[in-house]
């Protein structure tokens, strides 16, 4: 299982980290406890002490550090250790890793790799639970399946006309015509109409939807829906929307799923309508509708990974809607890649 | 662990396959799945879509096809891909593994080897649950425990005399008195007396029981138990009994053991008296105490599992009553062994 | 994990093994089943019968004997076989380990190495629930962790300040004072004063504690603690009490860990008051205590050993207050380096 290190993976929501209150989770193989500060930082640290290996996402917040409960060694929010109860001196060894850590659009973003390359301006541009523009709903899952399958799955959706025809509506165009997609440096982009789509949750008539979205490094999908009057997409000849083209209905959702092991995954997600074409009403509809897709994605996902696991030899077989798949994985495998060089550099 | 791959083994009961239900299972570490199509053909395919891993088994029987509900690739009843969503060209790779299948004596039979080898007057006699001269009940187990433990219990009738004295009423004679024992092409024969059984469930008076059974490759028990009056085996001298002898009861049983990976197994059972020797409360009674027999085995051989999962290296130290684990054994070892040949040639 | 095979094990507490059934433990990987003969011997035997490895434990005492429930061989006291049911010859091989088992202390023990070298003086003095002097409550934890991690945390009080600062009511003077710290032929003693510590149950004046306990081979710890008027470890200037101080308290406890495989362990305790200095009702108190406390142990320790599960090569960095945890590791690897050169030998 490859990791990207070298990018911002989401923790956890912004409003799950109390102050004062560690939290600890695994990403990508590392042991990670995260905590505001009582001056209002944010810290993240390795969450293995570096006396006897306790977990520090098991101690106790002391004004700007953490204090481990097994034998009381305390933490400066730079990994140091800053007080050993006993012990005069302390050993320069002593200190566990820091990791950048930024709160932005409601996430908590840690950067696993080298500091001195953490960039905030590498966070993808999801929309916060309190952007002023949408309303939106939100949740998490988590997987008992390797991260990739979940990248797969969201770099393609074909899937949508087979596992989703009941929660999302969805009809076999999604299967048989292919989005239009874009290399970006960190990510792929993903441009589609699909024609005559139910419009569901927003009223009988049948619609046009535009879907548009964008897959980054380590896996946040950020996707607008937005919809036409049925009939846009062949006078538009396939082309993309202008911004002057009445729209009946637009969407945004954020997603974010993390490798928590090199089986575990974490799947953070939100989903609601622009303010100018819903209301909270919409938003929990949409709510129930996701909560029955993902669990529809689950399914498939995880019952995929237990045949993976009975035969690990067996490779997949590529069809010509796995372009994003492929485009998405290089572009992963070559990030990987060039972090070992400069690693090693 | 050893499987004979050349031989039919069990899958599910013949009415648990609805038609347009695909029924997943895993084999010998092989996942397969198995669906009856629309025209009532039997198919079994591998459990493995060729696109991303997924199980077909998840998937939708259309007409005499069933498609993989991840990404809508269709597969044909020889394995075949025959569609690929908005692809025009399907690779000549894309085939999963077909299995022969047969459905017979209320089982469904899937052969695991070479089909050119399939035949079907291979699978063993087993009394389906519609036989005419037979009231039967049914049930089935799921074990932890490796296929061949529970092969070397049923080659081996001496520890009714200590895990089944209350379930089945067994008594010592079924450790001191050994049976005939026949080594047939694929299965090995087990015939002997046991004197003075309680006839529990049939009445009072103590009988004379002649069990007489074959374990066949790879897993299957057929066992026809007749009564007679107390003596009869003394006044045979041990010999079989002829025709002609009345007898008071007569029940048979069949069982499959089926190998799903090297650690686990399913167990298939029916059993239930003659028409002329009982009646559906006769074989309700029958099924309570299998029930409780069963139970029995499997704790004392799952228990025999995890001692010996503790240490693999330990060897068993067979004892004469082993004779016909032993030579089931070797019957399983040549076979498979012959398939190696067979495979290399 | 390193196991001292030469010395006294606990298996399980006295009033547990009931005559006539059979106890099964696994201790140090090994298969171990206890149980006391009609006579009133108590016999160890390897849990794994030679015939086809089932577990004994599932078996019946007869007489002076056991006998596998599976196929019906009867082992003696001493782990020969004296019948296998319907087979004249027995082999001589057919013989199951026996360990020298004894029952002291209201603990059965379990000597895992070499018999010809168990010395039933090494077993250490522990207090029995019989005891005329003490009112003893007990219990026992199971833990999803490496005996080590418990021995390390028995070594080392430090963690009181801040693992029970709410059930034993621990200040901080634990993490900050050391003890005195003797280290013996097979255990290390720990000696300290602590200095005005709340009496909690005893009452509400502030009383100097006098914590001295032995930690002996293979995981026993056996602790007396006496309350004096505070000023006494000034007065003494931290001088051990001499018999003639009055005390105002005196309990004693007793603990063995006892390691089941190398992941998991199990933990015996008993505690209460000196029957002169308390009651039944103090004792259902301080069980109440240890039933808190115990359980903040375990979730520290379960989690630290999930942490270094995650990566196994990580090192820990010892503390100054980690001496009586490496003088018991060294003697733990001392006395396993012995055995392993005896056995050579």
């Amino acid at each position: 299982m490859i990791h990207v290190r070298n990018s911002w993976h989401v923790a956890c929501w912004s409003m799950d980290l109390a102050v004062g209150q560690p939290f600890g989770i695994t990403m990508a193989n590392d042991p990670v406890v995260i905590f505001r500060t009582e001056s209002g930082n944010l810290v993240a640290l390795e969450d293995r002490c570096v006396h006897r290996l306790a977990p520090l996402s098991l101690g106790r917040c002391e004004g700007e550090s953490l204090r481990c409960m097994y034998h009381g060694l305390r933490f400066a929010a730079d990994g140091a250790c800053v007080e050993i109860p006993g012990q005069d001196i302390i050993p320069a060894a002593a200190k566990v890793r820091a990791y950048p850590v930024v709160e932005r659009h409601s996430w908590i973003w840690v950067w696993l790799g080298d500091p001195a390359l953490a960039d905030e301006s590498l966070i993808p541009q999801a929309v916060g639970l309190d952007d002023p523009d949408y309303i939106l709903g939100h949740g998490q899952l988590d997987y008992a399946a390797q991260a990739q399958l979940i990248h797969d799955n969201l770099c393609d959706f074909t899937h949508l006309a087979f596992v989703h025809p009941a929660s999302f509506g969805a009809t076999e165009e999604w299967a048989t015509t292919r989005p239009r997609i874009t290399q970006l440096p960190r990510a792929v982009r993903f441009e589609r109409w699909v024609r005559e789509q139910s419009r569901g949750h927003w009223g009988g008539e049948l619609v046009d939807a535009w879907s548009s979205y964008e897959y980054h490094v380590p896996g946040i999908l950020l996707m607008q829906t937005a919809s036409y009057a049925a009939g846009t997409a062949d006078m538009l000849n396939d082309a993309a929307p202008t911004p002057d083209l009445p729209r009946t209905g637009v969407t945004f959702t954020s997603q974010a799923v993390t490798a928590l092991t090199d089986s575990t995954s974490r799947y953070f997600f939100s989903w609601g309508p622009h303010r100018d074409h819903g209301d909270e009403a919409l938003r929990d509809t949409l709510m129930g509708v996701a909560g029955m897709a993902f669990a529809e994605d689950k399914t498939m996902i995880e019952a995929q990974q237990r045949v993976i696991d009975l035969d690990p030899s067996r490779r997949v077989m590529p069809a010509t809607f796995d372009k994003g798949v492929v485009l998405y994985q290089r572009l992963v495998e070559r990030l990987a890649r060039e972090e070992g060089l400069e690693a090693a550099a």
